[in-house]
């Protein structure tokens, strides 16, 4: 699987759409391994369609050959589109601060070979993580947040994440703010984990909030950061169920389980290119 | 088990009170098939137990007898407590306007055997449903709201409810708002169904609610009425996973599955007293 | 979606293949509405694929124009495929014996216009839910089994079929093994209900088996019937979770839920056509 | 809760068996924080408490002195019976052998302060995981199995567990079966944990098994293990969902996620004394 090639296109849909790509691919020698395809309800009639093809035996080389010869098709149709290369493997930074299990399952994946990855760094806006990473030989930055030195810290990640080549970026319980600035310079490409079942419980100590409201079962969502705090885009849900017998700390320690596996299979999706965004909805083929 | 007694008790916890209790009930030849216990955490130190006890051989007679024997253990530890008697199945009043999911799946439990209720009346808003109800030989009452009249009909069902010495009452998809005047006079004693995770979407439109966030997973929410719309004690809560591929109409009869499986357990906790109110939270012994 | 066409093929993977089906289909000015494809891993090969097309602006005729066009795209590419019309809905029997939860929520769902399909009858070896059939107009066949006149009894159930003509046949609780000729006569359209999450506790008794095993969950499976018993095709399973307070009797009530919930789902699988068999497995596109 | 104490009872159910336990407590100036109770079906009239008591202002002394008190009690009633202390917290030893994830699982959440025991020790027949147990300053004991000498080994782990003073066993993964030697001497205190959801697959390769007969949802089982491989009690269940696009590699992964939960949630019961058997079956109380 080492050279496989995926493709992604989204648009308006139009007659012969999916021909046209699938023939496009053919003719060029592509042997489809995947194909998925979505279509919006008639209202809206977007159009998503990820397809996986054998690297051997495909007749186009990559990027300008490629972009050169599907750039009229996409034309033609109306298409979006982007397309990835297996054995390049997403470049991804990892942000936390003080609390452990999203990170740790994250490195632990990764050396698992479960995560296609390449990880050239983690920041922390506090010490305490350091060994984990160096553990696994990934460097780790500590860029302490300072009341007057908020933004200039935020430039030293931005420096670090260009300098790296960063493709994308990881929250693993990152208790920092980023500005809009920051986050539109990422579009659709930083994963958050909340410790909530978004919509309910946004904002902050959604345990207690989760625990005073009496609520029988607890979630975390991964989604993708936009401008407006815990309202992007969601990647991934899942729950546990709790009782009385719970009390607020039983929720934190069954939540990290939920927050770590949350997050895992939403990086784990988007290093596979699975997750297409739709306006405020994920698209997943999975 | 026709004559088992169930006996609930809460109050501020103190010393030797389990045991009070426990020798009360096996001083009078009560043997206890089924105890739990549950003490919220030290700040509120509020105690709830349940005790099922077998009826036959238990030498006390039932409420006056009951009461004067207990009364003095009861004031002694500064317990509140109720009891009641398996062979007095409760009387349930179901609410439902034309939905006739959550209806349909109370009544063919109940005729299976499951609830171990009486239903002697459904009332409704429209006339839709009657021959559900009647199929299983249960009175159905259609009284409808008219704008001008809704104080009138809520007076009417209340007037039902009293002549058929109704225990509780069930809102399957009953969707009119009770006045805080007729919930106030059946405290912890109306179940309704909410068709989302609250406090998640809240109010009208639940689905589309969802379907608009782009959520992962949908819910129901079982709870006791209260003068605060949806914000009741919650009883039970239950998920299923939706996609991209679900439309809001989807989510609606997966939500409908849902629903009536929430809505159903709830009331067999309910029927089976294994459901206690502490403030805004309740304790369910399962 | 009235006039809408379901279209699936498999066989082995060749190149071109998706390809030569979506532009057969665009050629024919049909709009794909919903695809869905996958390719067995590599040792195997096979090829699967389920598309949606909107019946509106389709230039091809029902089964021999259809036929007749397609039939040369199939051979070349060495297609198994089969065609369906979502305004000729499948006709489906059920049959069922004295336990009524599954026959109730596969009518009520239809009643309720979740199963788009057709129920000529429903045939029992008992009489007793004959109500339960006629309650919703729908024919109720008595066929008592004897020692003596098993035999018998089949081929009145299979001329009853043919009579009426079935294309499917739901076993919701039947309680008679089939014999095999019955069987090889609805390849991977006799649609059974299993009580326990196979393969463990196949046979008699499911709920008792988990009881004494001691196992913390429940579940049940619908699968296609074949020669051999409980072995068939699964095409959907579900489970709940117990606990020690769970009596026998407990779990085959939680087990009625489960059990009608994984049938009445497989079924809408079946006859939305995502139900493809691939040996003992199946591709189930959801 | 440094000091507090439980008490697990269970015997043949008799009249005023739970006040005798609970006046016993209490009369000793016993705070109760928790009680629960389980009663066996009639047939079986077995009978389960365990007791969680505040140590603080509780006047018995430990061991012989709580002995000499209860001993009376347990004897009048035909009660076994065993006290643990909360300061005390259990010695647990890990046995694995070339996989880390439920190894690392249980060492993470040792370290986070979730498992409230000591872990003297791992010991494998391979030495892959030493530097796991060593980045937690766990001593690594690596003991490989020869054919002529797979006793020898059993009996140096034997030594190394005495030696310690180990109160129970996890097998964290560990492939090599024990001899009932070991197992017996060893009753309730050696938990495993076993890929799949039993009885189904028991036996070697379970997810190839699951894929070939392929099932639509994945699991693991905790037991304590007995002389008959994977047919001891179960502690635990958890499943997954999979379909026909999950590979062999596929389950394992996820296989992998429900393996580490499971197994990590036993301990953590049995840590807590939450676990009593009962013949081939547990009673959990949680």
């Amino acid at each position: 699987m080492e050279s496989n090639i995926r493709l992604l296109v989204s648009g308006p849909r139009r007659k012969r759409s999916v021909a046209a790509v699938s023939s496009f691919i053919e003719e060029h020698e592509g042997y489809i391994l995947e194909a998925d395809e979505h279509l919006n309800p008639p209202e809206s009639g977007r159009w998503f369609m990820r397809i996986e093809i054998r690297g051997q035996g495909f007749d186009l080389g990559r990027e300008e050959d490629f972009t050169s010869a599907f750039a009229p098709v996409a034309r033609e149709y109306g298409m979006e589109w982007r397309v990835s290369y297996v054995d390049r493997p997403k470049r991804m930074a990892i942000l936390v601060s003080r609390y452990e299990h999203c990170l740790l399952d994250l490195l632990w994946r990764w050396d698992a070979g479960e995560l296609h990855a390449e990880i050239p760094l983690v920041i922390s806006n506090h010490p305490d993580l350091a060994s984990r990473a160096e553990t696994y030989g990934i460097p780790f930055y500590h860029l302490p947040v300072t009341p007057d030195a908020k933004e200039e810290q935020e430039s030293q990640i931005r420096e670090l994440l260009a300098e790296h080549g960063i493709d994308f970026i990881v929250l693993a319980r990152y208790m920092q703010i980023l500005t809009p600035d920051f986050v539109n310079a990422y579009p659709n490409r930083i994963i958050n984990i909340h410790h909530s079942f978004l919509p309910a419980f946004a904002g902050a100590n959604p345990y207690r909030q989760a625990y005073e409201r009496g609520v029988k079962i607890i979630g975390a969502t991964a989604h993708y950061t936009t401008e407006e705090l815990d309202a992007g885009p969601i990647i991934n849900q899942d729950v546990e169920g709790v009782s009385h017998r719970h009390t607020v700390e039983d929720m934190q320690r069954i939540g990290r389980d939920i927050e770590r596996r949350v997050l895992s299979q939403a990086v784990l999706w988007h290093l596979e290119d699975r997750v297409m965004v739709d306006g405020t909805r994920t698209v997943v083929f999975r």
